[in-house]
């Protein structure tokens, strides 16, 4: 199996990076290849904008969705977009590892999906969802949060987990990706936000470590979080009313 | 009143811009002082990282939360922070325009919320939510979507919008702002993906830009979006059973 591990995290010893560093050594000892983009290391800019394009369909007035599929049409994507997409053609799974910043993926990946799902290339009004590009392909988001477990949870302070990672869910399903459910790690300190012992606190990550491996070792025993389908919308691209709404948050 | 107007978008002639200079001339019409913060226009850098703490408090290991409070208390915020907590402080009112990329805001505008909401500035772990650093001031969202109204409908193909809008809007709060209810603009295409005749496309446009003007005068009849507080959390940050859970996506 061929593995692409996206990584986001501003700090080479962060717990995201000894996170992705399991995941490396992991799955490589069950005799898979592994590729790591690093987006702070491989410095990605994540601002999706006018400069990335080259031969540009009109000059004038740059229209996004326009010009990525200007781009795919004439083979002409940015040189680091298309190294992505790329990597994630020849990956059999994909993994993003990252920290959840102000309730969702910090710029840097959310900017690593407004520029690389590209229009005309990993998606088109036809090729969307279980009729996705990538479809066959599996995803798993590693996330680490501040606060703990219970703040998180349906009625936690913190927001629903499972409402919070919604979007980044629907977003990879939406290229045809099989989600399969998140690595949640909580209550990974920051700043000095200290919700238990620094004993108890250091036990938590090798816990947290030794569950992300163990994990890693029996995902083909997990089923991908199911969403609706083509089949499940009428003509206005609502859930037809005798379909049970499974993929609500 | 003094409004902050938060405008991303990389096109100076897009649907997006115009909403932004209906909004100025609306509100200085209104005799309100409005200033622009237009991100891409300015060069934002969205990405958090060691690059923009000039006096580290760990020259070793990069802990976002911990540099950022560390900057706050020495005074050695980046500058480019710096300005826009100024104009968040002075503002009254702050209006979001941006177009919903990957059912999220774009990474300009996300890096916006990483670089800026400051741990030991804009929050901490007692100045979090109804006792936000910015309780007394209204956002809004103005949003542009691709595809139309009912694609985001509860049971839409698109996803819930108010499950999309939930981790923004919480964000938001989060930092003790009163979120008032979304302006939504549905279907404003892109990438030839067409969902109607040109012409009613281009009445659907002047009739956005109407119906925004319109409720930018009566925006004192708006009532916020009701999420728990501090009163309805037990100690580990959970809803009391009691309570009604009013702020679910």
């Amino acid at each position: 199996m061929q593995v692409l591990i996206v990584h986001c995290h501003p700090e080479p010893s962060s717990f995201n990076a000894a996170l992705t560093q399991i995941a490396v050594e992991t799955l490589e000892g069950l005799g898979h290849q592994v590729e790591v983009a690093d987006l702070y290391a491989e410095g990605f800019d994540p601002v999706e904008g006018p400069g990335h394009f080259e031969t540009r369909r009109d000059d004038e007035r740059f229209a996004p969705l326009d010009e990525q599929r200007h781009a795919v049409e004439s083979a002409s994507l940015p040189a680091d977009v298309q190294r992505e997409i790329t990597r994630l053609e020849r990956s059999d799974l994909v993994i993003l590892q990252f920290p959840l910043w102000w309730h969702a993926q910090p710029a840097m990946l959310k900017g690593w999906f407004d520029r690389v799902f590209v229009y005309g290339g990993l998606y088109s009004g036809r090729m969307r969802y279980d009729r996705g590009r990538l479809r066959g392909k599996r995803v798993l988001c590693s996330v680490t949060t501040g606060s703990p477990a219970p703040a998180f949870s349906r009625d936690g302070r913190g927001g629903d987990i499972a409402a919070l990672m919604w979007p980044i869910h629907y977003s990879l399903y939406y290229v045809g990706l099989e989600v399969l459910p998140p690595q949640l790690n909580y209550g990974i300190q920051g700043g000095g936000l200290s919700y238990q012992s620094e004993t108890t606190f250091r036990d938590q990550l090798e816990a947290d470590k030794a569950r992300w491996a163990s994990r890693l070792k029996s995902l083909d025993d997990d089923t991908p979080i199911a969403f609706a389908g083509w089949d499940d919308w009428d003509e206005d691209g609502v859930l037809k009313p005798e379909h049970p709404a499974r993929w609500r948050p």
